[in-house]
């Protein structure tokens, strides 16, 4: 059974209680974004993903996409859907104001994708790549091109894509093949091949907008001979109707493990016209900017599944009898306990469950950060913003991704034999999930992006905007009433990180594998004292409230033992990292290729 | 690319090399299986696997197996290669030889077997469940039952199953509704609906014959009123050949995630006449003779989908170009370096090792018990041998099979994109090993049985076949130049476990509960310090032969970085399971069923 109802009331919290001392200050542009119209557009986003998106998110996977005739079918009830989708506005809360967007906040955005990630993730891919698309044409797009698209994207009236992968190049870009002939008139032609184009085509919008990489006859080898073309599948007339039929051509769908209902594609491009995005020969900055976007967002793409999982799990084992509770029989009327009375049921369940909340915090905060980047008040603020986003990017798009596939994994387990059957809808989760860990550059690229970019960017700056809060934090609260145990146990998994971090910069300097050798361990270690350090504040915030008194004691009471049950069972492991990592790149590195 | 050739070195390295000093002593009956015909036997089944069942696995999982006009159909190839498997005779590898069984050791078994789950797990499971089929019968059957049937089992001529699950219990069959009516010439008349029975029906043999849970009409209720019944598909006539049809239906095939090219069906029994194996309403022992036989079976799928995947990863890892060795270019002609240059390609794939090693290394342990348990001159040697069998059953099966399918995912890792397309194949792999996890009891049941039954089982008489050759060899080589820190690793490891034995004693006493929570953690940590006994183990002879001198340099050299590694990176998360042990049950169970 897929089972989804937003968690509006812990999203609620995340927006509203949890990082109220964030550091960033106030920020300024999202007045009209208040309790009340935030809470209204949660309510609003859950009923259209509960009632419009998740029944079609099962038969959408087992229908999959299909070419009819040279043009890609999307599953029963996708296009419905994405018109009711675009009509409600959904495609453009964030977007600017100019183009028609609403300018909403991050922190409200993002736990809208959530839901949408987790009602129905591969229906979230089409509106997810236009965004992507449109936020590198923001950036980098001339006037005209953006005055012209921007309104178009924005509305969803048309659909976006990034077209980067070939067949033989993914994450080494270096060696695209694809060309782009400039034209007497400014724009180019743009001819070659493109594989896993997510949203490649599709019948939900009439036009789509392909962010093609490619190279300009007078292009250096290399990452830096590649530029970004706008290229549409019609040609647009001025008035924005569609003209001329541009030679872009969705060859094949990949046939995936899941994510069926996205149509990925095989792309050619056959002297289709196009026009530069940003500056020849520049376009991984572009490039670069959107991914930023995306990779967050395929974070949250991990979060959204691990959430339906969760949920999906907790009514199975509520559902499910089998066998009795080892502490004396709780169901006496049936012929068998509920199964969430055994303790490893409960394992799995409460494993889910801080995964999501520990996720959702993180992600909240990173949100904020989204939002003060641009709309702080203080330069400073904005800075160190921007500093926490640039590091946290990786560790979000590749720890969010991995718990998110292991949550389905375990809602699997729940359900035994029937979460293997695709009946029940769980294993979809799993297959699903899986290829966040990949995309948008594979958690490996992730994990080598946070050690050998974003550490050692400007002395450790990104760092600090992340060491300052939380050692600041265990400063203030080792002593703590209430938290001072999770405190103590942050502070150990802490000084392991900063170990760690110490290692990196000291054998990473002088050997570069020997920062790829730790990536993977230190960014899973960094990603789990981030979680930490948020249950330990949520864990206080709901401490003071239930102190204070409240009507919604379960709630903060959950709270804490979601907390406990974390530095209990999860962070230990985690921290265990650290022996991984001093152990140092020898033994990884040391097999010739031949030998293996 | 699906890759496959059987690692025969390292197999013969675990029979001939590794346990010489098991402490099980001399073993009878198995003189003509000396060094020449052992591996003329891997040889031979190598080829086997690799050209006969190899080519037909990916094919299998598109195609998937059918009805049609009420008859199991299997994927195309599927017949010729069981023809070829019966008639190679490998139906009957391990059998009596009394039945026409060729007695091999387990020791030998178990690696053709797991060859066969590297190859084709799918058709693994039709001779499988027949060796399931054919020990229950063996232990528990009447002479005539057996005298007929088994020497037609053991052939291949006809195939078995074990008919446990119905659609609303699994895990606990007390509640089982099946019927079974005695007649008045002794035989059973069985009345009702099964699920998830796999090999329940197909065309590979003329006839199957089913063991079939069911309650007589005098059963109490209960797991103590289960009896176990034989039913044929088709009646045999007293010379063997078929008689009339035994209304047993295969009502529908299951569509699963994976796994699809066996047969996984419902069944429908309609007054099917058949026979008790083994006592009235004592059923479950003939059943649990079977099943842990067949948990140790799960435990080698697990082992041998690993084992695939780690070399279809290599095997990717070294032809595939991407980006440039962080330690300088390594393959100056090309446009880019293979992959396997990069340390986090490395991580993952000496992590697939690692996994693999220790788990054959603990395999190969195992089944020299298996063999010593009947085998071994000393009854006293006998015991321990059953004993330990006992402890490392449910180890065997959840550790593996977590493993088994940690190492598909690592593969889908390495292959990035490429991984998520079935085309490449190995995400059949992961789809494949998911299922090893959850039938024969789930993982989490497996960690139950440890510390709920096989601790506490006659004063931890089991356990203590386990921990007394371990601390011995912990003892003995502390101090060893080669092995001596790898040797103090695994004795901190062995604390923990110590400590986690300890708790668990102390507390599940009086608490079942408190056993439940630390259940899943306490296997996994016994499993780990049981690969790094072999690991340290295989390092000492690795660095004896080194000093001896040997023309096979490169692979004990390798044998060693292998240890080496998992000391380094594997050891140390698992060992912190001790941490979350210790926490105890409070957090896990603390959160009211309705706050889920």
């Amino acid at each position: 059974m897929q089972v989804y109802e937003a968690p509006i009331r812990d999203m609620l919290f995340n927006i509203n209680e949890l990082h109220e001392d964030d550091g960033f200050g106030e920020l300024e542009g999202f007045e009209d974004f208040d309790d009340d119209l935030t809470a209204a557009i949660l309510e609003e986003a859950n009923k259209f993903c509960r009632d419009v998106l998740l029944p079609i998110n099962w038969s959408g996977d087992q229908e999959g996409c299909r070419i009819e005739n040279g043009v890609v079918r999307t599953p029963k009830g996708f296009q419905e859907a994405y018109n009711q989708f675009r009509d409600g506005g959904w495609t453009s809360l964030v977007s600017n104001p100019k183009y028609g967007g609403q300018g909403a906040p991050h922190s409200l955005a993002k736990m809208v994708e959530e839901m949408t990630c987790s009602a129905n993730l591969s229906f979230g891919l089409y509106p997810g790549l236009t965004t992507g698309a449109s936020i590198a044409l923001e950036g980098y797009g001339s006037e005209d091109l953006k005055d012209f698209y921007m309104p178009r994207l924005v509305s969803g009236e048309w659909s976006g894509t990034m077209c980067l992968t070939e067949p033989h190049c993914g994450t080494d870009l270096g060696m695209l093949r694809t060309k782009a002939e400039p034209q007497d008139d400014g724009s180019y032609r743009v001819t070659g091949n493109k594989i896993f184009i997510s949203a490649g085509d599709h019948d939900l919008t009439e036009n789509v907008i392909h962010l093609v990489l490619a190279r300009l006859p007078d292009a250096p080898p290399g990452v830096k001979g590649i530029s970004l073309i706008l290229v549409p599948k019609y040609l647009p007339n001025d008035d924005g109707s569609l003209g001329d039929y541009n030679n872009v051509k969705a060859t094949a769908i990949e046939h995936k493990m899941g994510l069926k209902a996205s149509a990925t594609c095989q792309m050619s491009f056959d002297e289709s016209k196009g026009w530069l995005v940003g500056e020849k020969h520049r376009g991984l900055e572009a490039m670069f900017l959107m991914m930023n976007t995306e990779r967050v967002a395929v974070g949250i793409q991990g979060l959204g599944v691990g959430e339906i999982a969760y949920q999906s799990a907790v009514y199975y084992a509520k559902d499910r009898v089998q066998g009795r509770s080892l502490s004396g029989v709780k169901n006496p009327d049936g012929p068998a306990d509920p199964i969430i009375v055994h303790p490893d049921v409960r394992r799995m369940l409460m494993t889910m469950r801080a995964y999501n909340e520990g996720s959702r915090a993180v992600s909240a905060w990173v949100s904020r950060a989204l939002d003060a980047e641009h709309a702080a008040k203080e330069p400073e603020a904005r800075q160190r913003a921007a500093d926490f986003v640039a590091l946290m990017t990786p560790v979000v798009k590749a720890l969010f991704t991995d718990l998110g596939h292991d949550s389905a994994h375990l809602a699997v387990q729940v359900y035994g034999g029937h979460g293997y059957i695709q009946e029940t809808g769980v294993e979809q989760f799993a297959r699903d999930a899986r290829i966040a860990q990949i995309y948008e550059g594979t958690n490996g690229i992730q994990a080598l992006d946070l050690v050998g970019r974003k550490l050692p960017h400007k002395m450790g700056r990104n760092l600090r905007a992340f060491f300052h809060p939380v050692s600041n934090f265990i400063e203030d609260n080792t002593s703590d009433a209430d938290i001072g145990p999770m405190v103590i146990a942050l502070q150990q998994s802490f000084g392991a990180l900063q170990l760690s971090t110490g290692h990196i910069a000291q054998k990473g300097m002088k050997d570069p594998e020997e920062a790829g050798a730790a990536a993977t361990d230190y960014l899973k270690l960094l990603g789990f004292v981030a979680m930490g350090y948020t249950f330990a504040k949520a864990a206080q915030v709901a401490h003071r409230k239930l102190k204070e008194g409240t009507d919604e004691e379960s709630f903060y009471k959950s709270k804490i033992i979601t907390a406990q049950y974390f530095f209990d069972r999860l962070l230990p492991p985690a921290t265990a990292a650290f022996m991984a990592i001093k152990a140092g790149k020898k033994s990884m590195m040391e097999l010739p290729a031949e030998a293996f």
